[in-house]
């Protein structure tokens, strides 16, 4: 059962920047947001390159896109590999290309090989990891485990009152209700889009677990006023309740480290210089390993939103739009990726991974392990987003030998 | 030289909302916005009043069009009075319009008890004071006074390329350089826009002159980056600053109030929940009825800057895009109004305008006064803005009077 198989480095950096010309900005990243042309474009690329490596492509209701390679016993759950093809607005070429393709990678070096593994193996790009477009985060992975149901997520809109479903149809992206059953394992490799693998000189994070998180969207209602023209006591100002809670939730995240506290969108409304800002919507993030730390940095976060509104004589609507507990990774597959690291001499390291990722969704449903490589600086989310060819080709090797030793197989 | 007139309340409400089908709006607003086909047939309907009226009319280059009734002496500079025509996309019934309407009250009351004044009486429309349409706002009156050239005004062209220029050839709006000089005085009725008087109980408000102001453009840069891996301490959250800015500008307004100081606009980048905001822009505006307490104002807005700036490791590039000295209403005509309005008994205060209006513009060449009636709500710019009618009787009342102390006249 035990098959040697080298990943191709070059070939999997050149797919990386390949990939990264649908939807490349001007200064160097990506805006390939879930649902656009430009989403439509890298899956098309992804659909084309898998078939060229001799699988069989699927859509699920959700626009997951799976890409299966069939086993000897094709009865047999699926090894699974994935990430996403959707970035954020001003994202990098890395986070979710990587996983992706270095699955893809390993469907090419399979093949080249000629192996026949006794698993199925699978490749699959998640629809909207990012939730920059659609919020939440990891719509197709939560629904693909049944954390969400499909009707809500489809019904969700962007900004300008799109729908997931009506995306979903007007790209062709659009699947079945998967035929298969659930996996026999789950592997995602990713840059760690924090600091501490380049820090540490460390080219592999066995990731033991992730964060957790939750999410919270926030509408204060005040009264739009002339600005030079209505007294300071007399106001209803949203944005000044809206600033405030913001200046609280970083001190809570600064004094419960090493989480995190973060107000990533706001949204303000008549938003003219000279009229006081009648309605303020904004979103804010909590993160922390351990759930009872988060859950006090949560109720801190609520009695600041009370706080602002009291001050400040608004109307709230606060809704938990997101909540995952932290995740502890299956032992045998993190087992399988530190004996791949140390197998191939790469220095590696137990990392708990910060952000979300669509493993953690997995990892309630099935063993899942993750790889991590490093990324500079740990910068991730920004068009800076960059990561070294070979540290991508170690983490990428490891993926090959970690999903290897979950597909039983043998050379044809 | 003592006259007492009484003006008809009733006909004035009439007129008022007679005109304001001009333009009307769903939602019981007023869309006249300077120089359409709306603002044409408000000032036809002007015109045809006034001329009913007694009067003769002519328009100025720049469009302000005004009727005059003729004194003993017709050598004599005139009284004027006058407020604008033109409204806010989604203006009321009674900004602009009541100051038109209150002059033609006083105009037709003049008439039917045929009372000659010793010197004349205008009553002007200033063109284009909401600048909704056309940027800036108090065009007419600023190219009356001076303080804008009239070929830098007609120049200047709305969202589809129009020019002033054109739009006033157009409707047929464009006069004659105006053969008169600067008037006598000018006296200005208006809703205060603000809840003051209302919330004092007060039916006048005898203005004491307008507050100066400046306004801000900042943008801050700081570095977008993942939300959930990003460790506190090592983020320039530009959001973060910008909000700690908006905290500190309302602790400014409100330590020195009656002034004000205001965030109105807000944009962040990328805007995305689960990415560390990398790039804040937002205006910020400060008004104060003396000049050197808005410098001060200023300096501590300055200081709050740098001191967001530094503590989140952002970069800042701000603007001064505005600023505009505190204006000075002229004693006798604020000693009119008041004894006006003391004479019929209307409660009335002191109060400073905080909106800029035609009557600033004004105060700049010739002797100046306004009279403030309350609005409800203090709500204005909106389809809502509403006043009561004996309200905006008493202010004509007073406008009436302050008018003809400045016109010395007896009965004919």
């Amino acid at each position: 059962m035990s098959v040697a198989i080298r990943i191709d480095g070059d070939r999997l950096w050149g797919s990386l920047m390949e990939l990264a010309r649908i939807g490349a900005t001007p200064a160097g990243g990506v805006n390939r947001q879930a649902l656009t042309d430009q989403d439509k474009q890298a899956r098309d690329l992804f659909s084309r390159w898998c078939q060229e490596a001799g699988c069989v492509m699927r859509a699920d209701p959700i626009g997951n896109l799976i890409a299966r390679r069939s086993g000897r016993d094709d009865t047999l759950p699926a090894v699974m590999m994935g990430s996403h093809l959707d970035s954020q607005p001003t994202g990098g070429k890395f986070d979710g290309a990587y996983g992706v393709m270095a699955g893809l990678e390993v469907l090419r070096s399979l093949h080249d090989a000629g192996v026949v593994t006794e698993h199925p193996i699978e490749v699959v790009a998640w629809m909207n990891e990012e939730g920059a477009r659609f919020a939440p985060s990891m719509m197709g992975s939560l629904v693909y485990t049944g954390a969400m149901s499909l009707d809500d997520a489809l019904a969700i809109k962007d900004v300008d009152g799109l729908s997931v479903g009506h995306e979903l149809t007007r790209i062709g992206a659009q699947g079945s209700p998967d035929p298969y059953g659930k996996p026999a394992a789950y592997f995602e490799a990713h840059i760690e889009q924090g600091p501490i693998l380049e820090a540490k000189g460390k080219t592999i994070g066995v990731v033991s677990g992730g964060q957790g998180q939750c999410w919270f969207q926030l509408t204060l209602k005040g009264r739009a006023s002339h600005a030079g023209t209505t007294p300071m006591d007399l106001r209803s100002d949203a944005l000044v309740g809206a600033a405030a809670i913001i200046g609280e939730l970083n001190r809570i995240g600064r004094a419960h480290q090493p989480g995190c506290a973060t107000a990533g969108r706001v949204l303000v409304s008549p938003n003219s210089p000279n009229v006081i800002p009648g309605s303020v919507y904004m979103t804010a993030e909590i993160r922390h390993p351990e759930d009872s730390v988060r859950a006090a940095m949560e109720q801190a976060f609520r009695e600041a939103v009370d706080e602002a509104v009291r001050r400040n004589g608004l109307q709230p609507q606060l809704a938990k739009v997101l909540e995952q507990p932290a995740a502890a990774f299956d032992a045998s597959c993190i087992a399988a990726i530190r004996e791949a690291a140390e197998r191939n001499g790469y220095p590696c390291m137990d990392i708990i991974s910060g952000a979300a990722h669509d493993a953690v969704a997995m990892s309630r449903i099935v063993p899942t392990g993750m790889v991590f490589v490093p990324c500079a600086g740990g910068i991730s989310h920004n068009e800076i987003e960059s990561a070294e060819p070979a540290d991508l080709a170690a983490g990428c090797q490891v993926l090959a030998e970690a999903v290897l030793s979950h597909a039983y197989s043998g050379n044809s």
